[in-house]
C-alpha cells in the first residue's frame, strides 16, 4: 500500500471587512436571483441586522422573507421546521444565513432539502442516517457570521442533535459549503465577553487541531471516491492555522476584555475565517470529539451550570468552551507526534512565554490564556466529577470520524487520561 | 472620501499532488456531465497527458474530444478558432484545459462564448472591446497546468493579442475562474530548464508584485459595482505571497538545475499555485506592465533572439522572462513605498543573503538568482538598446489596469528610468 500523495482544498468566495454586509443585495443580483430567504435566530434578529440585510436587497428587485426561528444548537426537529417553512413558502432562488454556526448550519440543511428530494434522515451521516449524497446542485448560500468562532461559513458540514437517538451528528458533503462568506467585523461588536471568550477558544482549537492533525501523507492512498473533505494537515491548512494563531496572540485578550476595540474585533474575525479555511480542509480531532459529550451530558450531570455571557434558561456548555476544556491535556498527550509543531504553536500564541521547550509548553500557554479570559478551570468547575469520566469517554469514542484525524491512535484509556486530567487545569 | 475597508477573495477548488490528474473523470462525474471537451496545445498533446486524461473519463460514461490546436501566446484569431470548433461540435457540459497559461486562457474564452451569446470582442476589455459581462453561468472548467508559472488556474482573466490593433489585452470577469484546479507535479517533470527558469520567474514576480502592491486600504471606498478581482495587497494575498517565496527559496535553483528532482518540482508547483491564489486577488504591477511591450516588440526590435528551452521558430521572449527583466529595477524604485516588505521579501527568498538592509537588497537577491538560472542579463542581452526605451515606455504606460496596483504612481519618466536601468542588470 503506498502512501497518500494528494490533498484537496476548497473555500467559499469571501468578502471581508467593515461594511461588507451592506453589499449582499448587489452580490446576490449577480447570481440573477429573485426570491431570497434570510435565516436567523431570535437573538440575532433582535439586533436588526437580518432585517437590514433583507431590506437592502429590495433595491436590486429581490423579494425577501426573514425566517427568524432558527434554534440555537439545532436538532432534527428544528432543522425540519425550517425546511418545512422553506418548502411551503418557496421556491427560493438563494439563501442568506445571518448568525452563528447554528444559523449557518440550518441554512445548509434547508438549501439541501429544498433542492433535493427525500427527507432529512436520508442525508444524515450513517449509521444515524442514510448518508445519501445530493443529486442536484444547491442554490447560492451567503453566510454572514455574527460570532467569531465556528467557521461554519467555510465548511461542508452541518451539525445537529438527533433527539430520538440522543446523539449529535451531521450532514457532510462538498455541496453544503456556502457560495460566499460575508464577514463584517462590525456585526461582531456586540458579542458579550463570555461569548467572545468561548467562541474564540473554538477558533483557537480549530487552528491547533488542524495544525497538529495527522498529516495527509500518513494515510493510505485513497481512491477519488474515498476522499473526504477533511484530508489531514497539509501545506495549505498549515498556513491558515499558523496565521490564525498569530492573529489570536495579539487580539484575543483585547477582544474579550475590551469589546469595543474595533481592531481586535477585526483581527478575531479574520482569525475565525482563516482557521475555518484551515480546519474546513484538514479536520479537527480530540478536543472536538470530547466536546460532544461534554456539551451533550451537561443537563443531566451539571444541571446548575450557566455560562457567563449567554442567556441560558437551562444548563449548557457553549461549543467553544466545551472544546477548550480538554485542549491543554489533549495537546500534552499529542506532543510526541510532532514536538516541533506543538512548540511552534506555543510560540505563535505567546511569543515570549518562557516555558521549557517540552510537552508542557503549549498546555501552559493555553491555561494562561483560558484563566485570563475566564474560561472555567476544567471540567470540575462545570460540574463534572471523577465518576463522570467513563461516561464522557464513551461519548467521545463515538466520534471516530473526528478521531481518525488525531495524530496518535486514541484508546479508551488514553481518552480517560485526557478527560480525567482535565477536571482541574491549573 | 473614506478609505476602503473591504477586500474580496476567490479561489478555485484545488486537488494537488502526484497522481491528482488521474482522478479528473471521477471529479467531473460529480458534476453530472456527459460530454467534455479537452483543450491543449500541440506540444503538450505530444506528451500524451491530454489523451490519457480524456480516456480516463470514459470509465465514468463521459464522452470526450481533444482539441489540440491551442495557440501558444493566443490571439483573437486563435481564440475564435477554438470557439468556432467548440460551438460546431457542442454542446459541451464541461471543459478541461491541459497545458500552460495559453491553454487555460483559451478554455476560459471558449467556456464564456459557448454559454453566452455574442462574439469575442463583445467581452474583451474596453477600449479594445466592448467589456460586456456574461449574462449566463459558465460550465465547469477544470484547469490542469503543465507548467509551473502562470497561475492561470486561479485567476479570472484570459489574455490575448488583438492582431488588428497590435495590442495585448484580456477578458476579466469573476465567472472566468476555473471551477477546479488539478495540480499534478508529475506533469511538470519534463519542462526544460529554460522553461522552468522563465516560468519560475513568473511565479516569483506574482508573489513579489502582489506582496508590494498598493494595499487595499489605500484606495477610496468602492461601491460593490466598482469592485474588481484585483483589490490590492491584503492579509490573505500576503500569506500566499510569503509562502510562495519561502518555497522558491529552497526549490527554484534545484528545479532548474536538476529537473528530475521530484521534491523540487512539487515545491515549485505548490509555489505557483499559492502565488496564483495571491496575485489572482491582489494584482500585479510594474514588471508585468513592462512585460507587455518587452514581449510584444521583440519580433521587430530583436529578430534574432531565441530563448533557451523553447522550440521557437521566430523571435520570442517567454512571458516569465519578459516579466523578470525589469523586476530588479522596479523593486529598487518601489522600495520607499514599504521598505519592510521589500526587506522581508529579500529575506524570504535568500535567508542568508548578507546584503545591506536598504533598497539594493532585493534587487541584488533577484540578480543573484537570475544569473544562477541563466536568465539574460537585462534587456540588452535580448537585443534591446537605449533607443528602444521610449517605445517600451509607451507600451508599458498603456497597461494602466496593472499600474493602478503599483505602490507609487508611475510617470513616463519613472518608467523610462526603470527600463533604461534594466538594459544591463549585473
Amino acid at each position: 500500500m503506498t502512501g497518500e500523495s494528494v490533498f484537496t482544498y476548497g473555500a467559499p468566495g469571501l468578502k471581508f471587512g467593515t461594511g461588507a454586509s451592506d453589499e449582499i443585495g448587489y452580490d446576490l443580483s449577480t447570481y440573477d436571483v429573485r426570491r431570497v430567504l434570510v435565516l436567523t435566530d431570535p437573538g440575532v434578529a433582535a439586533t436588526g441586522h437580518p432585517q437590514r440585510i433583507a431590506e437592502q436587497m429590495h433595491a436590486f428587485g429581490i423579494e425577501t422573507q426573514v425566517f427568524d426561528a432558527v434554534h440555537v444548537e439545532p436538532t432534527d426537529a428544528s432543522f425540519e421546521a425550517a425546511i418545512a417553512f422553506a418548502r411551503d413558502s418557496g421556491p427560493w432562488d438563494a439563501y442568506v444565513a445571518v448568525g452563528g454556526g447554528s444559523t449557518i448550519d440550518t441554512a445548509k440543511a434547508v438549501n439541501l432539502l429544498t433542492t433535493n428530494d427525500g427527507e432529512l434522515m436520508d442525508y444524515v451521516n450513517a449509521p444515524v442516517g442514510r448518508a445519501r449524497a445530493p443529486r442536484n446542485p444547491l442554490k447560492p448560500l451567503v453566510a454572514v457570521p455574527t460570532t467569531t468562532g465556528t467557521g461554519a461559513e467555510s465548511t461542508t458540514i452541518c451539525v445537529l442533535d438527533v433527539l430520538a437517538q440522543q446523539v449529535k451528528t451531521g450532514i457532510s458533503h462538498a455541496r453544503l459549503r456556502p457560495t460566499l462568506a460575508v464577514v463584517d467585523p462590525a456585526l461582531t461588536m456586540t458579542q458579550p465577553a463570555g461569548v467572545t471568550a468561548a467562541a474564540g477558544m473554538d477558533i483557537l482549537c480549530h487552528a491547533l487541531e488542524s495544525y497538529t492533525a495527522r498529516p495527509f501523507t500518513s494515510y493510505d492512498k485513497k481512491t477519488p471516491e474515498q476522499r473526504v473533505p477533511y484530508c489531514g494537515s497539509n501545506p495549505i491548512s498549515d498556513l491558515w492555522s499558523e496565521q490564525a494563531m498569530s492573529l489570536l496572540s495579539t487580539s484575543f485578550r483585547r477582544a474579550v476584555n475590551h469589546g469595543d476595540d474595533a481592531g481586535a474585533r477585526e483581527q478575531m474575525a479574520l482569525a475565525a475565517t482563516m482557521a475555518g479555511l484551515g480546519f474546513g480542509n484538514a479536520g479537527v480531532h480530540i478536543p472536538h470529539a470530547n466536546a460532544y459529550p461534554i456539551a451533550g451530558r451537561v443537563h443531566e450531570r451539571c444541571p446548575d451550570f450557566r455560562p457567563a455571557g449567554y442567556e441560558a434558561d437551562e444548563a449548557m456548555v457553549p461549543h467553544g468552551m466545551a472544546v477548550s476544556l480538554t485542549a491543554p491535556e489533549a495537546f500534552r498527550w499529542t506532543f510526541s507526534s510532532s514536538p516541533e509543531r506543538h512548540l511552534r504553536a506555543a510560540s505563535l500564541l505567546a511569543p515570549d512565554h518562557g516555558y521549557d521547550a517540552g510537552p508542557d509548553a503549549l498546555p501552559a500557554v493555553l491555561a494562561d490564556l483560558m484563566r485570563d479570559i475566564a474560561i472555567p478551570n476544567g471540567l470540575g468547575e462545570v460540574g463534572y466529577g471523577e465518576s463522570d469520566v467513563d461516561d464522557l469517554v464513551e461519548g467521545a469514542m463515538k466520534q471516530q470520524r473526528l478521531l481518525a484525524t488525531a495524530p496518535r491512535e486514541v484508546t479508551d484509556e488514553d481518552a480517560a487520561g485526557i478527560l480525567g486530567r482535565s477536571l482541574e487545569l491549573w
